[in-house]
């Protein structure tokens, strides 16, 4: 195919010398290019073609990379990098090595600020405005793009209530296309949504009641009103709010009409849009699966049950319990420190709460889990998912911290389950009634053993598990990394040396057995898929300097450092604890 | 002075026997009460005073503790304890096995949910109130009593957002007295304000577009009209908002007056209400004021540098540089996220960002700092005041956990300094530009030196100090507490047997001297002032652990607990690390 138009253009000084007339057939070909290839190495699909003529118009209207832009979340800016000198490089987008699925400064300067977490667009771009203007620099530009999910969690009305009584040169716009990952949630969406279809006053009082200039609803797809209300926006002082309606998805059919599939649909068929099925049959399950579909069956027989998603009822797979019992399972919305504090708000009335929060978002409610929960010690299930590494969606999104900032919280249990069903049977014990708040982290992704649906069992707390005798050496692992342990214990050359301890309960330790290991082996290997700095293997070090143990601890994990994105295998590979590299490990014993 | 009506209050019960006539004596025999006993004991008083006919009000209409009242942060909630059975232990706040400053479930069943970190209230009771309805009880009430300065942040919004969009039977009641413990700011107060004073439709447009039954506003001192309001709204169902007004302080002239000094205002005469001078001439400064002080002396040389605060202008000093710069300086109230994230935008442009948040608080910006800043590798200047054991604010305040959450981040440099001169210094140095963010954390309180305001030094990255030589035993501590060592090193038996050693870096770790230390000594002893568990000492065991150094490595600190409320003094003793206890340990070598 041809992208005449968009093969010119290296950068935005390109895209503004073309006529105004000229950019729908950009847009067209820019969105062609995206479905291209996307098509074929996967990512993130629908927020971009939502935006295409908005990032066209945005580029061609600012003055970019000095006017300063900043896209919230990122799923969304992929046309906005083939716009800015990434075109060639987009085809090794969210690969090792490759482009980042998200805005990241040290790729471009077209990349004004680092995203992947949402909601941080409006603080960002409203402390680069204050900024400016006290660098006296009053003619530039700082425009925020946050989609009406993002905007509706806290952290975006933080930033929106200081703008207001500031007078930045601030321009937030407004991407509303009712849908985050899933459908948008609660009442200021619904109250946009009254917006848009006319049922309120046409100026949008909720957003000038804080102080904005307010302007809109705005077509999204219509470049001629996008590039003349941009233009007035751009002289207008002070903070100012484009509210502009989007189609998620736009300009596939597909996408448009399954717009929580075509998110991120992995490879499809780029003139069809037909999502290529993958051989799914006799694969392991998914541990997201295992959890939704396990919470159901507990939900069942009991019926103090609730499930509580911020956002993710797809990606959690909550959405079998939302399916089964629509009153007893939420989603609140891009509202972690919510989601946790309404936890604990239920759990006081003897509800048993599984509160599903992916790792790497757990970090937006750390203070709510010590304080709200922890303090009060009361029983909230945490269900962490996509703890350890997560792959291509790379260093914003990696669980890997959990294990430090989880361990040093009082009350609180720290499971990682070894495989599936494990995974199942801790859910199951957890709502026998447990003394106190647990937190259970299990990566993304497939599991180990197609046959999980086993009847349930009760985990004794505290214990860990012999896994393998071995006459030397004790690897201690923690999670599902433990199965590379045994794989690469069976592979190493001298197997005997070696026993494998499974410590699904990070905390508390199992201390007995922590006395029996280290009094009987002469060296200790401690492997994690989280950051060694505070992690497991630095509790097993603690025990060991705290009850003067002289072995040798060597502590394998994820290194004090920020992991790329890649594959879960390759991003294994550079921390050292995939199969390969832990049995030349063992190898050297 | 007589208590009457007072005096025969035992439970909201013995109130509800009251007639609606009798309410505004009880009114003014528990302010009297609350006056009298602060003036006397200290603690929080304007807030209380605030409240006291709201708080009768509640008790009177809604039949407690069955119905849930949830006081948002707690500041507030004296009367509420004093009517609730604990008039008589009122003598004991805050004190050392005493009753807490705050509402905390294991005090009380009229404490449905503990705060002390403001913005929770919304949350907890709409889950509370969603677990009642699935619980089949229809009648019972869930009540919030939030301020105008906590509604304003990002939790809150979120809890008001999801609850617009739910039946539950939650009344949130806003308390809007223009102020937090500082005056509140943002464009929600600025429309609040507009609302109270009639400037805009009678009806608050705001709240009503998230979907609440908004009433008022009503004058929170009027006993009348607050039941007669309240009654009708406990017939009402669904998520119902009554915005009260309050005056903070009410019934005490000064605090009427001087709503910030008289937030806590220290021992203070009961009849005058004049507070009583502390001799404070010759004491050494407070460490909030070597931090307001140091910064206003930087930023007359460093026009680069900005300083943040989320709410505490007087608490943090940073009043100082707000009188001094106040183009620079920005009070953006309850919003932790939003200020690390409004520095990080800031930091992209060049600026000098001391963000400047409780050590307790950063909690609330946990994922900002890992996300937007740390992974971004932007040089913010993170000041944690508060740090460590903060007295009689007890389990909620504590800022014990930060270096267990801060360490495994990485890119970010951790310091505590161990006196005035240090904090200074490190000020100084941070702005001198670092290649990496930096979190500096110190203490409530006073320091050591009235001689503090001296040159400025630069600090050398990543450096420990020997602070005193020894033979045997190695001592190492970090931050302030590291004054309680010296003098119990001083003044153990065996004075000479201890090297001591600041490490003022507690990341970066001084490799170097650990390796002279750890082959230079038999013993290693780690001393800080926050948890155990994955800090200060963990890591110097895993550093032993690592390069297999087999010492005996013992860890003091702060146990794997919630650490309740006292003198600083008394925690310390609790903890084991105050002098006589360090003493003892150290004569046992």
């Amino acid at each position: 195919m041809e992208h005449n138009l968009l093969d010119q253009i290296q950068s935005p000084d390109d895209l503004r010398r073309l006529t105004p007339q000229q950019l729908p057939q950009l847009a067209a070909q820019l969105r062609r290019f995206i479905i291209d290839v996307v098509s074929v190495k996967e990512g993130h699909l629908g927020a971009s073609l939502g935006v295409t003529e908005l990032t066209i118009a945005l580029h061609y209207v600012f003055n970019t990379p000095d006017d300063q832009l900043v896209w919230d979340v990122g799923h969304q800016a992929y046309g906005h990098k083939i716009l800015t000198g990434r075109r060639d490089a987009f085809d090794t987008n969210r690969q090792w090595g490759g482009i980042s699925g998200f805005p990241k400064r040290s790729e471009s300067v077209y990349d004004t600020f680092g995203t992947g977490h949402s909601s941080t667009s409006v603080s960002a771009a409203l402390g680069m405005a204050i900024a400016s203007k006290l660098q006296g620099n009053t003619g530039r530009s700082h425009i925020a793009v946050i989609g009406d999910a993002s905007i509706a969690s806290g952290m975006a009305f933080e930033g929106l209530n200081h703008a207001g009584v500031t007078d930045a040169n601030l321009l937030v716009v407004l991407n509303d296309n009712a849908i985050g990952i899933d459908p948008a949630v609660g009442a200021l969406k619904d109250y946009l949504t009254q917006v848009k279809q006319g049922r309120n006053p046409r100026q949008n009082n909720m957003i000038k009641s804080l102080n904005f200039d307010y302007t809109g609803p705005v077509d999204g797809h219509d470049l001629e009103a996008l590039i003349r209300e941009l233009t007035r926006l751009k002289g207008v002082k002070g903070p100012k709010f484009l509210h502009v309606i989007t189609t998620k998805g736009k300009g596939l059919k597909q996408a448009e009409e399954d717009q929580v599939k075509y998110h991120a649909p992995g490879k499809f068929d780029r003139l069809t849009g037909e999502i290529l099925a993958k051989a799914e049959d006799g694969l392991p399950p998914k541990y997201q699966d295992v959890f939704g579909l396990t919470l159901v069956e507990l939900a069942q027989q009991n019926d103090k049950i609730i499930g509580i998603t911020p956002a993710m009822p797809s990606g959690s797979s909550m959405k079998f319990m939302m399916e089964a019992f629509p009153e007893r399972a939420l989603d609140v919305g891009i509202a972690e420190q919510h989601a946790v504090t309404l936890a604990a708000g239920m759990a006081t009335q003897g509800m048993v709460v599984y509160c599903n929060i992916y790792s790497t978002f757990l970090q937006r409610a750390y203070d709510q889990v010590i304080h709200d929960v922890a303090l009060q010690n009361l029983p909230v299930i945490f269900c962490l998912d996509r703890a350890g590494l997560v792959g291509e969606d790379g260093a914003t999104h990696h669980g890997v911290f959990d294990i430090a900032y989880l361990n040093c919280i009082p009350n609180l249990i720290v499971f990682a389950p070894l495989n599936e069903v494990e995974l199942r049977n801790i859910l199951y014990t957890a709502q026998l009634g447990l003394p106190h708040p647990i937190a259970i982290r299990y990566p993304r992704g497939r599991g180990q053993n197609t046959n999980w649906q086993l009847p349930f069992g009760r985990i004794e707390m505290g214990k860990a598990i012999e896994l393998k005798k071995g006459s030397e050496v004790a690897v201690l692992s923690t999670g599902t990394i433990g199965n590379n342990v045994a794989i690469s214990i069976s592979e190493s050359e001298k197997l005997g040396l070696f026993s494998h301890w499974h410590f699904g309960f990070i905390k508390p330790l199992d201390e007995v057995a922590l006395h029996h290991i280290f009094t009987t082996h002469k060296k200790i290997i401690t492997v994690e898929d989280g950051t060694v700095t505070g992690g497991f293997g630095s509790a097993i070090s603690a025990f060991a300097a705290k009850h003067n143990y002289r072995l040798e601890v060597r502590i394998l994990g994820v290194p004090d450092a920020f992991i790329e994105h890649g594959t879960v295998h390759q991003l294994q590979q550079y921390c050292g604890i995939d199969v390969k590299t832990l049995t030349d490990i063992f190898s050297e014993y």
